[in-house]
């Protein structure tokens, strides 16, 4: 890697964490103000952006970018406005930090808080769409914390113009100039840099594709809170309701499959192979579904023969894996060896059937008789989300705005020393 | 490294697993009443650990091991009871398990609980203490995880024979057998096999020297929970009572020295550079301590010269550091770019600056007119702790049985689909 640029990312990393002590201090009005100032700023230059955006479109165009990418890179005057809604949204939320997370007297008099603080410094990873420097900085403020963004180079001319009229409208409202850092290149050297840097950064959100999240997982010496995989599966139990295992597998593999939350595999008891599974496999193939099926499932029509790897594999799009079980432990067994563990369901009348699958099951997110798709931080009353965490430690599930927090230990005493 | 010990690792690992999903159901009660068979197995087994422990010790001798590794080695017959009667302690303790965290109703009448839940596996490095074998296995069965074991090869007889012990006990009051797992051996291959894994282990907690830490840090794929080194400050504010900034700084140095939370560094204001500074350093010195100091202090009688590195070190011994600062600013600037952000302490009757200083200071533990020796998971009235956090995710500050969990989210629903 090119040594200057990791002298500079250092730098830009450095000073982030020195404005973070300031910014982690600051009111709740203080952010809110700086929010609102960005959110007005982004509408009052919003010619500006377009303009920006335009010379990233014509570049990538040029460059011959898929019409998907395009889309996901193009900036009008109604995603400004998105842009700007989201920012407001996001100061709509409660802040996290000051919180008191517990709090007691010990015996001998100490009394001990445990208070909710800003992390201090979140770097960004991402790839083609521009609004994630303005959602994942609004983030980052109202949870107290520094940022350095790292956007990809599809969109650096919007990026750019962005994070100059973000910044801009922040430092005015009081926010420390540092607190919004952008990398001053958009390659892959930066990325390595960010990620290979052991002080300063406090945590890292990579949002991107699988390349990226390779390189990160090999190379990371930061913390890192992933955003992971969703292989999710329905579960239809012997006694399920037909009309519920039919609407919610259809809600869970239909209405937006590209999405984390979205159904990969189904699975169905035996005593269901001639009563429901044929209803749902054709209710499935009517919505354009493609079905890889397990031997007992391939006897109906139109099912394509379900591979080992079929069992592992995010689809995220209209195909979907059917297997047919025996019981409702080898559904579990099934679940916990293929899943991702973002999130399941069962659909079951069964009391105990239902207590066992939410005790066994091992994912971020267990539901009874109702859809995947609701595993979101919107659907959660969370607000704004960072993503869908699958590892286990410091967050789980939809992650709102606490898990861009810690917890620190503030002790009281007077003149108390350990016997 | 040697392929074979790879393999069986990972199979170790495989079926701590799976035991860890049916342990991890257990109650409460089946947990506890398996704790306490394990505190009579290990009373009526002395006789047999002391024999292994023999052998342990002999082979140590020959090996001309230091007299201290010899002694942390060293298991009698209260130390026995002492180790069962730790098996009780956590027993005591309450399960994190089934809590629920939160819970609400969404406006849709979604039901959704946040459930803690055991992480699954716990792989655990350590060194010559053969105690950690029994602290860890109770500490892990009681949050509900299975364990993998790698203690050192100084202590394998020792180790082997408590694991039997354990096991054993375990296993006869419904603990599934795989759930306490020892590596079959105690060298650094297997070591290196264990956190090279990238499955099964949900969390490795190293416990041990600077070795083990640097090839965690470097080469550990599994996801790590340090207890971290404390570089503790204490600062003396200008307004500070004499009595208790002498007491407390005495208490912080002198007590206990070896340990994290123990003080390295004391700043002085200025002010107090001619009334109170020539005692506490008469004090420090009078209890064997040596002062490095700033060019200030150098000037008492004494005090040999701190050079920069003295302000990063812990010395965990009867050595302090100290310098005279011009101000709560400086102070505060200082061990925020020192700090190994454990455990900060301010002596101080001014309101102001006692706030200011638990605001700014961004340490695990910030103590007001109290000695950072309370860092301690014992004294924040969590019972047996597993370590000490430094770092912010996860888990910050005395690590009690809740660090060993995450959370789940449980969500009931009658036929609900996303619209």
């Amino acid at each position: 890697m090119d040594n200057n640029i990791k002298i500079a990312v250092e730098k830009i990393a450095e000073e982030a964490k020195v404005a973070s002590r300031e910014l982690g201090t600051l009111s709740t009005q203080i952010k809110d103000k700086a929010l609102a100032a960005i959110a007005q700023a982004l509408i009052d230059n919003t010619a500006e952006i377009l303009a920006a955006n335009e010379v990233d479109m014509e570049n990538a165009r040029k460059n011959g970018t898929s019409e998907s990418l395009l889309d996901r890179l193009m900036v009008d005057e109604s995603r400004v406005r998105a842009i700007a809604g989201s920012v407001l949204d996001i100061m709509a939320l409660a802040d996290p930090v000051g919180e008191i997370v517990k709090g007691w007297k010990n015996p001998n008099g100490l009394l001990i808080n445990q208070v909710r603080v800003p992390l201090g410094v979140i770097g960004v990873i991402y790839e083609a769409r521009p609004n994630v420097t303005v959602d994942a900085t609004a983030l980052a403020l109202k949870s107290g914390n520094a940022i350095v963004l790292r956007g990809g180079s599809l969109a650096q001319e919007t990026n750019q113009t962005m994070t100059k009229i973000v910044r801009d409208a922040a430092t005015k409202t009081g926010i420390p100039e540092n607190a919004i850092k952008a990398l001053p290149r958009a390659d892959r050297d930066s990325a390595n840099a960010l990620i290979g840097i052991d002080k300063y950064i406090d945590l890292l959100v990579p949002r991107g594709g699988e390349q990226l999240i390779k390189n990160v997982t090999e190379n990371a010496k930061v913390p890192v809170l992933w955003a992971g995989a969703g292989n999710c599966h329905i579960y239809v139990h012997s006694d399920a309701d037909f009309d519920d295992a039919e609407n919610i597998t259809i809600n869970a593999k239909v209405q937006r499959p590209s999405v984390c939350n979205a159904a990969e595999t189904l699975l169905v008891h035996r005593e269901l192979e001639e009563s429901l599974l044929p209803r749902l496999v054709a209710s499935l193939r009517e919505k354009g579904v493609t079905v890889y099926g397990c031997s007992s499932t391939q006897k109906l029509p139109g099912v394509e023969a379900a591979s080992e790897d079929d069992w592992s594999t995010e689809y995220l799009d209209l195909k979907i894996a059917v297997k047919v079980v025996d019981s409702l432990s080898e559904a579990i067994s099934h679940i916990n060896r293929y899943s991702t563990l973002h999130s399941e369901a069962i659909i079951t009348k069964d009391y105990d059937a239902a207590k066992t699958f939410c005790e066994q099951i091992d994912s971020a997110a267990v539901y009874v008789n109702a859809s995947t798709r609701f595993t979101d931080g919107g659907e959660f009353m969370m607000g704004a989300e960072i993503g869908i965490s699958t590892q286990k430690l410091h967050a789980r599930g939809p992650m709102g705005l606490t898990s861009l927090t810690s917890t620190k230990y503030v002790i009281q005493g007077s003149g108390h020393i350990r016997p």
